[in-house]
């Protein structure tokens, strides 16, 4: 069964099951990442008391880990829920934010990384390639590694996001003009999305709530879910990139529409515009 | 004089008074509690210091808690800003988001309960469930009682909400499909609103500021301010809603057009609108 | 040259350099911060814990700091990035949140303008002139000084900047119906911006963030950068509130639209719209 025949079932199992999905985010895009959640289907919670986390991350079905603010009250309950939620065999998903960015943000990823079992863990290329390098060695990222995946060096990037996914066991989604979504064996190349989801903050960060609702709902094939995720996420991306210029709008335009198409989205759709091949 | 008749004096003390009140919400909604209070004429203020929270309610004529972050240092604040508004003589209005949850959310609701004087308490009736049954003896909400309002069960949730605005002098606000605003001997059944609005992230947080513009500037009469607000609030949803439907919107255009909408509420356009009952 | 000629070469560097801006919000504001960062051609990085401000501020060309919030982690941190992008010389704005508003709010205050040399301070004219006389007295602010600026007053009110520029070392912008942007010798009076700016939470925020963009991108002229960081951002203002009158919307569809233009705003646009004078 192909990607497209699988997304049928996958957008059914999110309509069925309506996710509850656990966040923890930042000040800065925690009510986009909130949105996003619902647009697509799911339940957002945004509990984030080490002391209520278990609680609450246990009646969910799903936990997004968003490394944008790495207070230590923050961390400490990305640690609670994240254990409770392998315990309990939920899909967990990391957002690396800024991994490579200062020592602090490292020793905060590594801690995470050893702690915790990932189901998926998406960021850009340098964030994937600095919890890549960093994990083993704890040496920064090299210049030449954080070079933009492109169609000339696509075969080299979907080989590292294989060997990353077999070296921490979680679908790695690296994000960028083309994403590479991969398991040890099988990578999808996507070809969705816009420049303009560049223009606008948090537009990482709503991904990464997005692939929450698609793995929450299917947790028994995270690779497909994921990928069906970035696709889709994607093409609402060039669906409000398209309605801005019809509009003469703006950034602030672009916004809106992109969570207008989220809660527009489904398999019907999806199809129409989806880009996505496998390697 | 009815509901209807006090309506107009009700918006009319919002545009002369422009009341400044002070929320402490969470980073989730924080912004939309800030625009909607706006939005219907006051001015927030969002301090959250423990220690500068006590000298900038003192300027404000209401006070709102959110309880969507409980925090060691907002709590603090919170206890700290409410007592003061409390020797003041604000209305203050309490949102026990999540009660119920989580064993240490629900202590924050005790805590809150037992030394501030509420005005308004806003929640859906499992939050106001727990707010009644936790208090007295701190056990959980029961399936049964945590049953959706309905024209078929709404003389006894009328009954239980009128017996809790007794037991804690509050008038309670029970939104749903079908809203209930009590005291102790009257109710009013609203009958506003709309499913989209369950499909963005604050639209709860965002009525509990409106019921912090609409009770600062009317303390006489809580409980009209606060059936007025409950309606006016869920009028605009159904506007937000047509408006999103012709212009082939989502949930973010509907949540722009809530804002828009509030922004346009007065006494005219929600005669027009309003739904409201006495029991 | 005069401000307009210079504004082409202002807007140039800003396309050219793509300043990465560390701005450090609050939870009120800081995805609007970030997003009129990205509108107005910069690029945001919010990071806020105390332990990697420094490195994180390395790597930008300019710093912000909003006093929103003032707790005690955020403020450590603000004294750390502030004290690094001095010795890199970057520039640093500082909006004096609420200064005067709370004894608390006024010892952060002094504590940042003693350990931090900024390059602009902005904010309204109250907190404007809290930060002059408190800086040096830590009194309060009289009642006359906090009158509006107007076509009668503005004399006094220049001159009070000038003084207060001289004092600081900082260029002083004063946000208001008739905005006052002043270092020592030189007064800009600017006309731009419209009534339904206090409408919209976070639209003084906004203007900091895009002080820090112009700022950071212009280090050699921060007078001129600023002026027309403030012109612009008014200009925008009017632009979108014809917009939200031709659209039939309210505050939500007017805080959207001012995002749009942010981010179509150029030096052409500019010039069309631009009412700046010099003092």
């Amino acid at each position: 069964m192909d990607i497209f025949e699988k997304s049928e079932e996958i957008f059914e199992n999110i309509r069925k099951i309506k996710p509850v999905v656990h966040n923890i985010s930042n000040i800065v895009t925690a009510n986009d990442c909130a949105n996003i959640t619902l647009a697509f289907g799911g339940s957002p919670t945004m509990a984030e008391h080490p002391d209520e986390v278990e609680d609450i991350t246990s009646v969910c079905s799903g936990f997004v880990i968003n490394m944008g603010n790495i207070g230590e009250p923050l961390v400490e309950a990305m640690l609670r829920a994240g254990k409770r939620s392998n315990v309990l065999g939920h899909p967990v998903i990391l957002d690396p934010v800024g991994a490579g960015a200062a020592k602090k943000r490292n020793d905060v990823l590594f801690k995470l990384l050893e702690n915790i079992k990932f189901s998926v863990i998406r960021g850009n290329i340098s964030e994937i390639k600095f919890t890549a390098t960093g994990a083993g060695a704890a040496k920064g990222v090299d210049a030449d590694e954080s070079d933009k995946v492109t169609d000339e060096n696509i075969d080299k990037a979907v080989g590292f996001a294989k060997k990353l996914s077999k070296k921490t066991g979680a679908v790695i989604a690296i994000s960028g003009e083309i994403d590479i979504i991969a398991d040890e064996n099988t990578a999808y190349i996507i070809k969705n999305g816009c420049a303009e989801m560049s223009k606008v903050t948090g537009t990482g960060c709503m991904l990464t709530s997005t692939l929450g609702v698609f793995c929450a709902a299917n947790p028994k094939d995270i690779l497909a879910a994921a990928a069906v995720a970035v696709s889709a996420y994607g093409y609402c991306g060039e669906l409000a990139y398209k309605k801005m210029l019809e509009t003469d709008g703006g950034t602030g335009s672009f916004r809106m529409f992109l969570m207008d198409y989220a809660s527009k989205m489904d398999a019907r759709l999806f199809k129409g515009g989806a880009k996505i091949e496998v390697r």
